[in-house]
């Protein structure tokens, strides 16, 4: 199928390695032509990495199914299905998608990478609408499989079923939301788990360092295989409603203690990014980023060993 | 060193491995020589897996390093560290705090796995308060790294920093709050994730299998490298608190959006465990707890590759 890309940032970058990766064409287009240049690069640095991991066997073959296109018609004429990753700005989602909307063939799926403009703020006055739905990626797409699929009251069950099946043929994992919500789930999640981060740090429990090390050393180890749900499921003898008698009013003092929300002010963000930065300077960044996309890589690499190795049992059978 | 590991139900049996996996000796008690005879059991069953995944070099000599005592007294006799994991309730670690108090030698520390009761609540009118602390940790703590050590008040600089020099010297990861929570940093996370998650169950946007799929295929791979602080601060081109500017706002709205704490009532609990029932028969819980342990094992065994394998990079240089 050929695919197209429509925004080459951040985000359309990773979506073009995914869809490629899985053997389809790619089309990409960036209203800035400059754009899509620099993306091109970087896909030519990404692909290497991904050999040396065993993650693809041929970087050669997977960039020869990706082309650049100089106007939004030749790059969506024929595809099957479209994947905007454009700018988080309602007005420029409209102005795209009403584009789309006329160009597209009448099967195609229109998709959003939005991570929370809800599609019915976006689509709801196109004679389309029914066919246009986000899919939500974390970020890198081709190294964090999960896609949140976000559909309006009126999109079809069939671009539902058939944006699911381009995804998860894709090899990433979907969830399908029932209905809209601000963020969707992956970024509610964070949300709740960095509003608590926060206010550890501004009470003066913690250093921003000691919350990341009580992560990265202990809840997080737990949470790459399994869910928070699993989790509790598997730490009282009788499974979660066991563990919801022994603990749920510990976990509900915890909120209350709380209260209401509270803003995350200048003076407590100066004080995390001065933990950040003597961790790690802001010129080491984007190395660093580099280095997040190669342990998830290694991650991904050992998922994906086979049967007869030893840390086969990383693999989980049931998705 | 000879550790005293006191009340060896579900936490201690880990303690003991951790502690003899260091080199100490081991002295186990509890006030049920049951209880004590089915930890030595299990850990003749999980020691032969450390094995196969290279995480210790012989069974039998770990074993060999812990001993089963008859009375406190013998087990405390001569420790200079002991880990108390008795029942989480006050008046039960109130009493054998008093008795180890009165036991243990001068310079001991004296710290409770307590996973929410602080220590002020059970050590305050004994003589040796200054050496008592807790000593929190993930479960199991020979796979899961983390421990959170938490003082009183009165709690001794050098009673602090020896418990550290101990467990960090053991092969843990930890962190010192700088004063008393209900909780603690890692209960209190897990919960604020866990109180989003029952809510979008709850509201019905998302089923608890697709809440989990939602952690383990996306937010949980970073988090088990990164910790939600790094995390943020690499997904945006200016950093952290470049981060908050863009998006600050959208999860403060989240917050705002949901209002007073929501207690998790049985309705809710029952659908939750009905969907983790569909996923796993209440009968296969402790062999899936196994599996879960295997995984933490094949995580930690590729985190300790040496550095000349591919996967090296998961190895992180700062702690």
């Amino acid at each position: 199928m050929k695919i197209a890309v429509v925004g080459t940032g951040l985000v359309g970058h990773g979506w073009a390695i995914a869809f490629a990766r899985a053997g389809h064409e790619v089309a990409l287009f960036d209203t800035k032509p400059s754009q899509t240049e620099a993306t091109l690069r970087r896909i030519d640095t990404i692909l290497p990495e991904l050999v040396s991991f065993g993650l693809i066997e041929s970087d050669g073959d997977l960039r020869a199914r990706i082309t650049a296109y100089a106007s939004l018609k030749t790059a969506v004429e024929g595809s099957g299905y479209v994947q905007e990753s454009g700018p988080e700005c309602v007005s420029a989602k409209r102005e795209i998608f009403a584009a789309l909307d006329q160009i597209a063939a009448p099967k195609a799926v229109l998709a959003t990478s939005s991570s929370g403009i809800p599609i019915s703020a976006i689509a709801e006055p196109l004679g389309g609408r029914a066919r246009c739905l986000v899919a939500h990626p974390a970020n890198p797409p081709y190294l964090l499989p999960i896609v949140e699929i976000v559909p309006a009251p009126w999109t079809s069950e069939k671009a539902i079923a058939t944006a699911d099946a381009v995804l998860s043929g894709a090899g990433q994992v979907t969830v399908q939301l029932k209905k809209e919500i601000d963020g969707f789930v992956l970024n509610r999640l964070q949300g709740a788990l960095l509003h608590e981060a926060f206010r550890l740090v501004e009470d003066g429990i913690a250093t921003a360092e000691d919350v990341d090390r009580t992560v990265r050393h202990g809840l997080g180890l737990r949470w790459s295989f399994m869910g928070p749900f699993e989790t509790i499921d598997l730490n009282a003898p009788g499974g979660l409603s066991d563990y919801v008698d022994r603990l749920g009013s510990m976990y509900l003092r915890f909120a209350q203690q709380r209260g209401a929300a509270r803003p995350w002010g200048p003076k407590l963000v100066a004080k995390v990014e001065a933990d950040r930065r003597a961790s790690l300077p802001a010129s080491a960044l984007s190395e660093r980023a580099a280095w997040r996309d190669r342990q998830l890589m290694a991650l991904m690499a050992q998922k994906r060993m086979p049967d007869t190795a030893p840390a086969n049992i990383l693999k989980d059978p049931k998705k």
